[in-house]
């Protein structure tokens, strides 16, 4: 992997923990993920700044993806500086000083069949 | 965020607003979403408009998201000019004076168990 | 919409039409779907070739969508050359006279409750 | 198809194979697929690497996907040099000697009713 591999700023537009899960956790509790993958052989020091609709941002929330490795982070994990909301519209913006690549994805089990989302999350050009 | 996050213009070729639901509202209730997040500091004002296979388009719906906000707008809630119609294939494009970030995503509540699908929309180049 | 939307020319490499399905057709028929936006002011002539993993590409599919209008295709519909087999994995390109938008969408009813997937298409760059 | 479809790199930040499956086999096998499109008139020769979150990068796994072929991959079924284990968060990296378009897809079937998702890959640039 001599080329970088992605974008050093990523945004997802939909955020959203559902409130409440069905069956065994920790798989099927319902949760909201961004997928990082940093294939540099750098470790990634990633800063997430989650934005609402009522209130100014919060963050940055702070990770790190070591070198050649990926990681799933589950929104409702985070805590510091404090807590993701459940059942509250939010957005992301995800920041790296290396070329990172991010998804998003989300298992919702507030029923007794779970559903899936994911997408490509969108590459903010430099 | 000094540097803009986003594009002026998307596209959605998707859209379906499903014609029933079940569960409790307003969670469970179908709809279809457009997530906008607006990542500057200046107030973003949004026109969307929709596409249909057998009419003319419909709009400009007008929408505001504030500075460092971010608005999951569900079409179903959309009524100026006119409702979106349920159970009719349309598609959108979003417009707005400072640049942006869109996700397009769907809950579909029709049968006992809900589906999810999203993905980001396509930046239209300026 | 006087700057062009879209690319003449998209991708889908994931293609299934579910064999099978359960609920009131035609909304709960198992389909799969490419959404077309053209939002031209010029009636967009469009070729669909399917690709699969053990014979020749099919093809051209040939679709109208008119100027400033949308048209979803069912992959389950079309006929001309040839329908495109069920249970069977494809893929797609999509080709156009002028700029259109394209997205990929199924919804799977094989078992009682249905499960929905979407994504942007690939824009080919010219 | 004289030009180019897609690009020679591509990376899936997100990757997980269920645990465990519902229905009958294969079409309900809990899966996660890499959906591979080669529109050119040479075959193509795919290195896939796979990357986690606590060891270094398994892979290359390789795979050839036909002059006018598309391919989708499971996961689940890659062997060489080591299969990829299940209910395990990882992401992956595909390269081709020639364009190609890619698109990620996850059938989970533990509980009764399915749930799908996909989204198309991220294109890295040259």
């Amino acid at each position: 992997m001599k080329k970088p591999v992605g974008s050093l700023r990523w945004a997802i537009a939909e955020g959203y923990i559902p409130g409440w899960s069905n069956g065994p956790k920790p798989q099927f509790t319902s949760h909201e993920t961004v997928c990082i993958l940093n294939a540099s052989d750098q470790d990634a020091e990633i800063a997430i700044t989650v934005f609402f609709s009522d209130r100014e941002p919060a963050g940055p929330y702070r990770v790190t993806v070591g070198a050649r490795r990926t990681k799933h982070v589950r929104f409702n994990n985070l805590s510091d500086p404090e807590p993701v909301p459940v059942d509250t519209d939010y957005a992301s913006i995800i920041e790296s000083n290396v070329p990172v690549v991010v998804q998003h994805s989300r298992l919702d089990s507030r029923q007794a069949e779970n559903a899936l989302l994911s997408t490509i999350a969108y590459p903010i050009p430099d």
